[in-house]
């Protein structure tokens, strides 16, 4: 199996942790008499401060020519008072609509070995395995007309959606659903005030159609941002337009314990783009504080979306829940209070999971 | 004092909560030597029931005619297929727009005896006070244009804000912080993608100029369904845009441990319009199982805000904190697992805070 992978590190935490990623994709690689070739490209803040702008086009060029893009993180505070469309946000928004994938898929899954570092009771976490699948093209993200006019002093965003847009991220969601055990797909929306909401409801129910087999519920955005922490065991597969599905996935990053710890996955469009949830995380960046667990989840999806290397990617799934019952920790989930913890730096997590792969 | 109300019962477990607030202040009034007049006006599904539109302009003048509105909760399932401008909710977002109150205020607070009832740990909760301020007359909810296009198949709501409509809120939020003893104000917006909230937060930064002894903080809505989980007590006013805010009030209802227990007042307007922030809950409702607790708690803001009767507001304020430590419970906070509690219908809780106050 040959892969080639565009390595879109980007600023603060994204190049270290990154760097562990493939570190143990080298070693699937490896053992598994792959190939797998890496291009190095710009994004983000660190673009700006190289080419002037967040996205440069050798960048995209590049990543077009991949077979999956491999992403860290962008953003740094030096950027805040430039506008929404010259940050270097914009050249992840810009990558993610180049590359077309509509569909972000965001495991939120509770480990045992981490139970002690969420908020929520591990009686109410405890077997909690959600699955977001959040529009990523459409809704505000994209919307126009936008604008803030100085003049006027007024400011607007548009969300929109085609049906033809919710129906394809409607698909992969019950695709996605009508192979887990509990064959069940929450949609969300707030079909109560808005035009949008409404139309999407209207669309789900329409696919549903097709999945006799896959339980549909719907629930309003205000309502799920509670049921998720009062039970979020009641949860499967959580399909959402994009700025819900940024809010509800962040939130249930307390399921896990950390923000750290979660990957994520971008199917559907020329070329699949793997990022984890966390920042660019300035404040620690360079420091080895990094958890790069998130980043080395997310390489275990580029092995399943992007190789079919679906035992390869258990293996380190798998061995990233080893590391954690033996008890080591980023300072993100270190906690001093609990006996026989070991806290690690950024490279040793990446060298503990390595060794178990 | 004499005080005339508009009662918005509404739907669901409207009625009967609302009911068990007049109760609460009626004794308010017998004791106090005031006069409380009230108004019983339709709203909502039974106002379309009766006259074909959630909002009759009867209820509307009669209302504007009152110093004071008092609303139990809108929304009906059998109205699910309407589009959302002919649904119960439009009846509601119609007559927060024609009263013209702006800021949403609403409490979340932990109840040490309710400890037990949240999905959080005791002590991530223990001591959380926030009050959030949702502006409510902007953003998604009214933006203009909107359509569901069925021809193209094309939804789109506008979500637009004006300087003038941030700032306003924007002050309330800063009046109410000076005064608290942690005097800290966190906005939240999503200004790394969206126009809109850069100038938000370029408002609030304005504002805060007139307010040096106030300590401002930025959050990203999506940061801030983490914060808000991981860490409550951090937090003092939050100060939010209207569908943010639906949100992330709704989450916080888990620090408290039930949304039946949250109170809100909107103010800013012709006439302030109060309302508890669970919805209609049309399966409970008429069988005694609602919690009166939140519509008790926004009597306590009427009298607060339209009454200036601090005093009194504090009085049931405590009477309800005294019932909830007496193990007193409705369905939605009561225990089975944990002594000392008796479960109680929704007159015979009315009945206790009432017995106290
Ligand atoms: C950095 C930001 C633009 C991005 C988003 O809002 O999509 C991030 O929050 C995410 O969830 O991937
Ligand atoms: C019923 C609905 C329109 C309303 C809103 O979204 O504002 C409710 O959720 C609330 O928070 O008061």
């Amino acid at each position: 199996m040959k892969l080639k992978i565009a390595l879109l590190a980007g600023d603060g935490i994204g190049p270290e942790v990154t760097q562990e990623a493939v570190n143990v994709l080298n070693a699937v690689a490896a053992s598994g008499g792959h190939t797998f070739e890496y291009v190095p490209l710009l994004i983000g803040g660190a673009a700006i401060d190289a080419h002037g702008t967040p996205l440069p086009d050798e960048t995209l060029q590049a990543t077009l020519a991949c077979d999956a893009a491999l992403l860290g993180a962008v953003g740094d505070n030096k950027f805040n008072k430039l506008a929404p469309s010259e940050r270097p946000e914009a050249g992840l928004l810009k990558i993610r609509s180049e590359l077309g994938g509509f569909a972000n898929l965001r495991p939120a899954v509770a480990y045992k070995a981490l139970a002690d570092n969420s908020p929520l009771r591990p009686e109410i976490t405890e077997g909690a395995d959600i699955m977001f699948v959040r529009e990523l093209l459409g809704g505000l993200y994209f919307g126009q007309p936008r604008q803030w006019d100085k003049q006027t002093g007024r400011a607007h965003n548009t969300m929109v959606y085609t049906q033809e847009e919710v129906e394809r991220v409607a698909r992969i969601a019950f695709d996605i659903a009508a192979k887990r055990p509990k064959r069940k797909l929450t949609s969300v929306d707030k079909a109560n005030v808005l035009e949008c909401s409404q139309m999407w409801r209207f669309v789900v129910d329409q696919v549903a159609k097709d999945y006799p087999t896959v339980t549909v519920e719907h629930q309003l955005v205000d309502s799920m941002a509670i049921h998720l922490m009062n039970r979020p065991r009641d949860f499967d597969v959580v399909l959402t337009e994009n700025l819900f599905g940024d809010i509800l996935s962040d939130e249930s990053g307390v399921i896990t314990g950390s923000l750290g710890m979660l990957p994520s996955a971008t199917l559907g469009g020329k070329v699949n783009l793997y990022e984890p949830v966390h920042g660019s995380a300035p404040d620690i960046a360079g420091q080895g504080k990094a958890n790069p667990i998130g980043a080395i989840l997310t390489a275990a999806m580029v092995l399943r979306f992007s190789a079919n290397l679906e035992r390869e990617a258990k293996i380190i799934e798998d061995a990233v829940v080893k590391v954690l019952e033996a008890g080591y920790r980023t300072s993100d989930i270190a906690r001093g209070d609990i006996a026989g913890q070991t806290k690690v730096s950024t490279m040793e997590m990446g060298r503990l999971v390595l060794d178990r792969v």
